[in-house]
């Protein structure tokens, strides 16, 4: 069984990140999130200058075998599609990625198409989409401990290449269908507070796809502990997602969160290892129904409220300049000695 | 007096934008805020290809009389020692300008202090500070036209310099006092509710700076309309940047708006010239008390909730990255036709 070694920050240096902060050239706590992320920052970097090096975000993709219970608006067909769409350059996330600097991966998790692998995808198909977890489990043991063990190998990969902050996201019809399952399953939040409209269900396609995935729910006969959750309820590209996580900490490196798939996956994270909440920073509250339920479950502030629900990374990245903006923050600014200005509170 | 002629962007475009927007490849909206900035700067500019040129953030600076009377933590010479810190490089307004690509400029609009002009800061006081407004008018009307007319002028150097978006600051020991005054007069939000902690009062500070305004609004005796309103409880600085915001509307420019001061400022535009809220984008929802209700009673929605209570403009830079995200968008994002992706909703 595949583990991971996640230590929890030394908390020796708090008090001298708290006291730099405090003392830049500013009313205390006047910067606000950008002084809490400093702190969380410093922490896990242990120094009192940290720095943000390659961002990367990794789109893990991968079909869902419950599509075809018709609990999507979108066809299956989009998932290849838009990693088509994503080697083009012409997707939400290629202009997010440009504009921030971030180096994008596309990882197949489990795509139900033979995708063009030269073109760049990093190929670590574990099988052609999830089974029907209507009538079955979505992946074997085996498989699930494939998808952890290939998401930590892509975040190692990263690591190599000079990366400490990471953010990750997610190409996969119907892969809301499986986080409100984790959701539920999780946090003990009631199924219908997790289930909302996807990429744009309307409230009668909504109502179908909540009567799928509870009777998923009554099908089910595991022993409700997290692993057996994430593998029967999918989908493959968020156990990936889970496991680069668990390695992204592992590995000190800051962990960007998306919207209400990677949340699901940080939730999942945190349940396997506790430790790995204190690395991720949550960059985005999104639209869909159940997410700002599941932020508030998790007690964590996400940093943007845009509205968005996109997935693909888009939130974390959108969050990036923020997070950027805390590291110049303490970095960059002046302290009250120094600048010799009268200190005020 | 100084008039300005502000027309509302021409609605002839709206469809165009519209059918651009909703066919990138995206579900419908799933890009949120964004896609809504998109149609506001496409209209702004009339153009289905909008851009952010030459972005710059000036702060208007100066003094308070109200200060007298102890409504603030921070002592005066706060104003221009802080100035100086902007010289030198670093302030939190600083960092900022520097990640996103903004010129600053610094503009004396009454700084009871002789600044050093040939450092850079543009010197358009119009007097050391304002005067008293417990016991009489912050300015005359006359030194309210002057304010009007060099914020302008200001912005229209801005315009010549190629920029078509500016953001709005200010540093002013006392600002947040004349702040909740014109929030009062100007909205009828009862004046409780309008007052807050500024740099850091506590809850004695708070009652103490409370009283001294309802004082200062039982002893006015002027005509109540907006013009007099920010004349008799000034700053200098803040009707200079209401100056500002009506010169950059003019031109069709975009106004980035910050925190609690820099919202009255366009408030008392809007009560002056109400088109002028169509070239407003509003960056950041800060710490202090009211500027929720404030922003509420616009009836806008801000694009950060960050916490930040630094004026400088600060709110409104950390903002520009999302503004810049949505021309990204509309211009890079490829459509459904052309990515030959089959259309979902």
């Amino acid at each position: 069984m595949k583990t991971f070694h996640i230590s929890r920050p030394d908390e020796a240096i708090r008090p001298a990140l708290i006291d730099k902060i405090n003392n830049l050239t500013k009313p205390k706590g006047a910067l606000g999130a950008l002084e809490s992320l400093a702190l969380q920052i410093g922490l896990i970097q242990q120094t009192l200058t940290p720095t943000l090096q390659h961002p990367q975000n990794v789109i893990f993709a991968a079909d869902h075998g419950i599509v075809e219970e018709g609990v999507s608006l979108s066809p299956k067909e989009i998932t290849w599609q838009q990693i088509s769409n994503f080697l083009h350059g012409g997707a939400g996330v290629n202009f997010l990625c440009r504009q921030h600097g971030f180096t994008l991966k596309i990882v197949d998790a489990g795509v139900d198409y033979d995708l063009p692998y030269e073109k760049g995808i990093i190929d670590m198909k574990v099988r052609k989409g999830t089974r029907n977890y209507l009538h079955e489990a979505a992946m074997t043991e085996e498989e699930m401990e494939l998808c952890l063990e290939r998401g930590a190998e892509v975040v190692r990969r990263c690591h190599e290449e000079g990366s400490n902050i990471l953010s990750f996201g997610e190409m996969g019809i119907g892969n809301t269908s499986s986080s409100s399952l984790w959701m539920t399953c999780l946090t003990g939040i009631p199924l219908q507070e997790c289930v909302g409209a996807g990429s744009g269900l309307d409230n009668a396609g909504i109502r179908h796809k909540y009567e799928v995935l509870k009777q998923s729910l009554d099908n089910y006969k595991g022993d409700g502990s997290p692993r057996d959750i994430i593998r029967y309820f999918g989908g493959l590209e968020m156990v990936m997602a889970v496991g680069a996580m668990l390695q992204a900490a592992e590995l000190k490196m800051i962990i960007l969160i998306d919207g209400f798939i990677m949340t699901n996956c940080i939730l999942a994270a945190g349940k396997l290892y506790p430790e790995v909440l204190d690395y991720a920073i949550f960059g985005h509250c999104g639209d869909e129904s159940g997410h700002k339920l599941l932020l508030e479950s998790l007690n964590v502030n996400p940093l943007l409220h845009l509205g968005l629900r996109l997935g693909e990374g888009t939130g974390a990245i959108c969050a990036y300049p923020i997070v950027d903006s805390a590291v110049r923050m303490i970095n960059e600014m002046d302290n009250f000695a120094h600048a010799s200005i009268t200190k005020y509170f």
